[in-house]
């Protein structure tokens, strides 16, 4: 028997989504911030979509450096997460305070997260607004990629990698590798 | 040691997401679709996107409806993705030939997927076109849930149901309801 609600505190009957660390470094500002609202756009080119609220500081970053990186982190990081999930720029330095290792791009000027297992250079080539967020949409234009993570078409290797997800209300989970199948139509 | 890359043949670094099981009805059209791309765009008013390559039989169902469904399966269901994904509805049937069951939604004319745990009544209120693939921004104007499926907050009761999810290259995973944690930063 299923509930139809028309009205709704709390929408998250999507999740689980993978937790993407999104974060930007500008003239005068580097910051980055937990981001599990996001979304490929397009194969050709790769776009991929990103939604912040306003009210973020890495809303502000971005918005000036005009580009950003996308961080997808294993389960084991899940404080990580929290901590650029729930803390604002506006508050503290976060990268200092919670000691994030960040690694030169190859082609933008906004670092990567050394911890994540894939990484995404993004280039802003679409803004625009959507209710209370806003979506910054990143022409990718390289990848960084942990080997032994992905195989050689670029599934994610479950065996290896246990890619963190987001559930809503500050609940994480990850996936099982023992229930990975591969299925076609008959 | 992490390779990088700027030409990338496939563009799924950021899986698992949930399978969305996407369609509508028009005044004469009826289809569904398996789509992994998909977004929240805002809390409030709640607006949830898909992306549909412009090459969709659904694509053209949704653009004359100007409404969709979104529904949530369980892994159980991984076949029913498979054949919606993977077969076009410019060639068959697939609500026929898959008999596929639907439910009448409640304030729209698109029918939900009976078989979800979850399922959006969206009326699209926006449309963007990105690359190979075009956003369609729904307003979601009721929520359907199979009532054990999610707490009273939302969230996703992962010892109730394993969502679909999927990896890229017709491969499919679910999650480990062992490994739900609860985490705030310090």
């Amino acid at each position: 028997m299923k509930k139809i609600s028309e009205r709704f505190k709390k929408f998250q009957y999507f999740y689980p989504y993978t937790v993407a660390i999104v974060g930007a470094q500008s003239e005068n500002l580097l910051n980055y911030m937990a981001c599990a609202w996001h979304t490929a756009l397009s194969f050709d080119p790769p776009l991929f979509g990103i939604l912040i609220s306003k009210k973020r500081f890495t809303h502000k970053v971005i918005s000036e450096a005009r580009e950003f990186t996308a961080n997808f982190i294993s389960a084991e990081k899940v404080k990580l997460s929290a901590q650029l999930g729930r803390r604002s720029g506006y508050e503290m330095d976060k990268v200092k305070e919670f000691q994030v290792r960040l690694s030169p791009a190859k082609l933008i000027n906004s670092p990567v997260i050394e911890e994540a297992y894939a990484s995404f250079e993004c280039k802003v080539v679409d803004f625009r607004a959507y209710g209370d967020h806003d979506l910054f949409v990143g022409e990718v234009l390289a990848i960084h990629e942990e080997q032994k993570a992905f195989s050689e078409e670029g599934v994610l290797n479950p065996a290896q990698v246990r890619p963190l997800l987001y559930l809503g209300s500050d609940f994480y989970i990850t996936i099982n590798p023992d229930s990975l199948k591969h299925v076609l139509p008959e």
